[in-house]
């Protein structure tokens, strides 16, 4: 009688939300599943617009379901009913030559080999990528422009795609003229370059720990020190520490990957962004801003770097179109401010240029209005994986694991219990066919050894939870 | 009466032969023409096929002619008529730093410029590469093969591809299988690659002088040094010097251009590349082999490597395909001997994988047999461009001009009278629209000031015989 008195006091948005939370906790309603459309529900339950989104706005602030531009509400994974966050570790800020070269190169050797299971390389599913309309765009520029490979491009790259790059630019915030571009074969090499225009062998180079492995190996094989600033998983590198470690250790520059970082999936907030460029400006420290993922933004809006904040030409902002687009493309670019010119003269004896047809097809594709319509798609697509891969590691690893909760990029970052060590997991898992990247290579210091970092590129499939349960055996 | 029993007496060969030149020396035929066939001389004359090969035996002999594979015998400039070559200058033998960086980026902004008329850029005419038959093949693999680009390649390349360069290798005497191979983003990056994978900072490498400026460049950015070895400009580096500087300075790489090479256009005997490697092998020195023009010997013959005669892994080949082409494509590759490791972990940290397209479409292109075919047209065509331009040299440039006689590759090397600043001379043509390169940047230590090297890469035109009117007067 008085659960009913309630049950009629409630709110009538409440009431609707509580059917559709009913739904969700059932299963009649999984993770990935739209839920009815607003005029869907509108009709089916009689109530008026405003009603059902208020209903909807209480699920979203609930954490069962989120939004996507332009598609409606999907379910997600409530983060209350996931496993912990992996911690914050605080490590030593002592630099240190990196010796991570053997073991990586071990595990770069399997990448794109012809594993049954693809959850190491953070790379999506091929039919995720859009093919069939890059493929018509290649078709025309051959028809069109017969001689589109006959010449050794600009340096900097085809104007067609520096302008584009440039109007895309400004809906992030950044304004900047397509003359200062370089275009890069792959996110890579704007890594390499900007590193080389910034630093000389010897020098120290302030990294987030955990960090993208290859930004480790390429500090290696240029001779330079990486010191680890202590990262939390969420707000990123602690900026007291950093800047303990420029005052102690002439640090020559810094990396960090604002949004979507890899592999701890953040995206920092635009205060800490102001402060992290405001700081580094105060010492005269470039920062190397690795933005690939910056596409990637799986709420949906598209965050801005903290290039936005440069006032002296101080930040290197890096990019690629091979996570959202063609890895095989092999298109990046950079904007280098100050460090322009001597970015340009690296890329001409590093590879001359860029490969000329892919850069007009994405050049083609922005223009149509057709990369924005994609990149909808794909973060809806990469979202929906991202939480049904975490339920994953929630039912299938063992007790005492914990899992990122990424709001970029579409990585995991798993720390298991103690008594694993995630390189004879690796190790184990890739003579079952299963690729998964070791913690230990994101650290020039060995650190992670009982994490592991899951790519959620591919749609959720029965092979990949057969991978899953097979990977939670061997972590028991 | 005398005279015509002289004439009576002459071998009918001969004649016939003498016949020929006359028309050449009238100007009947010229430069670049093809002589009647063998066939169609034979009918005309009334002679047997044995004599008009003794004829034409005897022009080639006497220079005035010269045979092409499976294509005739082509009139060329007999080389008693050009100026002399470039006279060969002994360096002091002295590690020195390179400092080339900022007039090697003014001269390389302005490549790919609009230029009017074009004789920097080492580049053929668009017009000469297989525009037609890469762009059917391009149609094709996207009809067959839609998500060619949705996955990162391999590091070391696409194995289609990997498989065609080791089959081709075989015609010119090396024999690897496609694992030794790592496909790079044209043959800068191997260059790049190689030199990191066997130096480091501060290690001396032995370069031919002059030699191509970019890796010049590429010695400067890695903060290593480069020692001149005298150079001949016919028979490559004295080995003699090269021992000394081994002995002297502890050469840790020696990098050498042995076929076409850039800007002498000699390509060394079988016996030299011998000596040089087995010299390089007795000290445990790598050679790094830049094998670029490697395909376009002017005499139709494609000459072994010096890897040819590596016994212990220390020859890194490198060679490309934008020289022969598609300079757009980007795709070169190394067989790196015993630095294979270190050369694809490079590959990684560089630029990760090479554009899948562009490799698919090569691999295609070679299996097809398409390759060779345009290989002997494309060579036919250089050989008349470098004797039209070697031709217009002696033509227009003033007396005291000495010019290269290229074997290989389709540059010229003019050696200008000593009052010429071809830097003033670089930067008043290029005021005028027409891209020489300046012969200061060919030389870690200012040499070559008086020299300059021109492209023959398009076909003979008005536009370019008054660009050499142009720059003959600048020159006087």
């Amino acid at each position: 009688m008085k659960e009913m008195r309630q049950q009629c006091k409630l709110p009538l948005y409440l009431k609707v939300a509580r059917q559709i939370e009913g739904q969700i906790r059932k299963g009649a309603l999984r993770v990935g599943d739209r839920v009815p459309s607003i005029r869907g529900l509108k009709r089916q339950q009689g109530v008026s617009v405003s009603t059902v989104l208020q209903a909807y706005f209480w699920l979203e602030n609930q954490g069962w379901i989120e939004p996507r531009p332009q598609s409606g509400f999907y379910v997600r994974v409530p983060y209350t009913h996931l496993v912990p966050e992996p911690e914050f570790q605080v490590p030593q800020g002592v630099p240190t030559e990196v010796g991570v070269g053997n073991l990586l190169n071990e595990v770069v050797n399997c990448i794109g080999d012809d594993t049954k299971v693809l959850l190491g390389a953070a790379s999506a599913a091929p039919e995720l990528y859009p093919n069939r309309k890059l493929n018509r765009i290649i078709h025309k520029i051959t028809r069109e422009d017969p001689t589109h490979s006959s010449r050794y491009d600009f340096t900097r790259g085809m104007l067609s795609l520096r302008q584009q790059i440039a109007r895309r630019a400004i809906a992030f915030g950044c304004s900047f003229s397509p003359n200062e571009l370089v275009v890069t074969c792959g996110g890579m090499e704007a890594l390499n370059l900007s590193l080389r225009a910034v630093a000389r062998p010897g020098d120290v180079i302030a990294i987030e720990s955990p960090t993208y492995f290859a930004v480790l190996q390429i500090i290696e094989s240029l001779g330079m020190k990486a010191i680890e600033i202590p990262t939390h998983p969420r707000q990123g590198m602690d900026l007291v520490e950093l800047e303990n470690a420029i005052l102690n250790h002439h640090v020559r520059a810094c990396i960090s990957m604002t949004n979507g970082h890899n592999p701890l999936g953040y995206i920092l907030n635009d205060a800490y962004k102001k402060d992290l460029v405001e700081l580094l400006t105060k010492h005269d420290v470039p920062l190397i801003e690795d933005d690939i993922y910056g596409d990637i933004a799986l709420n949906g809006s598209r965050p801005q770097p903290a290039k936005v904040y440069d006032t002296k030409g101080l930040v290197l902002l890096c990019s690629s179109f091979s996570k959202v687009l063609a890895p095989g493309f092999r298109i990046g670019w950079i904007n280098a401010g100050r460090f322009q010119d001597a970015v340009t003269r690296l890329k001409f004896i590093n590879t001359i240029a860029s490969p000329s047809l892919p850069q007009l097809a994405i050049a083609e594709f922005i223009e149509s209005g057709g990369y924005d319509r994609h990149l909808r798609t794909l973060r809806a697509t990469l979202a929906t994986n991202v939480q049904v891969y975490s339920q994953a590691v929630v039912k299938y690893f063992p007790q005492g694991t914990k899992v990122s909760r990424p709001a970029g990029g579409y990585v995991l970052w798993v720390e298991l219990p103690e008594s694993v060590d995630s390189l004879d997991l690796y190790r184990q898992a890739l003579a079952r066919g299963i690729s998964i990247v070791p913690g230990v290579i994101f650290s020039p210091t060995g650190r992670y050894r009982n994490h592991i970092r899951i790519s959620c590129g591919y749609p959720w499939s029965d092979s990949i939870e057969s991978a899953f349960v097979t990977l939670g055996r061997m972590c028991h």
